[in-house]
């Protein structure tokens, strides 16, 4: 049995011997940052206004900054009182750096996907953590 | 200039060509499931607390079923009133399947964390995201 990196990393943190930081930072080695964005629909009941928004955000993909896109909605996990299924539509970016996720913001395919399906949402909570 | 099959999407997505799934399953094709866990500590100010659920959390990359885990803290990307910072330490896995996730739930080493680990935090709120 051969032991990769993530498995030494796992094992040296189950021993309690691994930095804090050990094994956190992204799949390429560097501390990528994950940008987690939950919609809440204004018409949570309209499957058109969930399919717009999906659609909207797969414009997205066109942003050469992202390293990794995807589009989610609740999953059928265990009921439990600590998840959150209230959301409609869910989007996980991930970018290589604090400055790739200002230049996505500032995007025109961006700022064109805000105008476009800015209406079929209520709220929006975004989650920006960077691996430690 | 070739286009691989992200590049269609996006560009059908543009068109309004896409239907609302298309290409937004994982990156190996599959509909994965997302785990994003928010942890807010009971000592937020304390680093050694931060540093203690870090370790914790990292002793999960032992559980095979998980395909992706990064740990993470608040980026310090544009302070914007829809972005919640207030979290001290995050985890987002990724699984296969819903019952991969069930399982990750009930394996030992998941238990084990939680039990060594649980007092630190006040406030855990998870998202559960299927891809679509």
């Amino acid at each position: 049995m051969s032991l990769n990196r993530r498995h030494w990393i796992a094992l040296l943190a189950t021993l309690g011997l691994a930095p804090a930081a050990a094994g956190a930072a992204g799949p390429k080695g560097k501390r990528q940052l994950v940008h987690h964005v939950f919609f809440w629909l204004k018409n949570p009941g309209s499957a058109a206004d969930r399919d717009a928004l999906i659609a909207g955000l797969g414009t997205l993909r066109a942003i050469p900054v992202i390293r990794d896109l995807r589009i989610g909605v609740p999953a059928a996990t265990e009921d439990r009182s600590v998840v959150d299924s209230s959301y409609s539509v869910s989007e996980l970016m991930v970018f290589d750096s604090v400055a790739d996720q200002a230049r996505y913001q500032d995007h025109p395919v961006h700022q064109r996907f805000v105008a476009t399906c800015g209406h079929l949402w209520d709220r929006v909570v975004v989650y920006d953590s960077i691996d430690v």
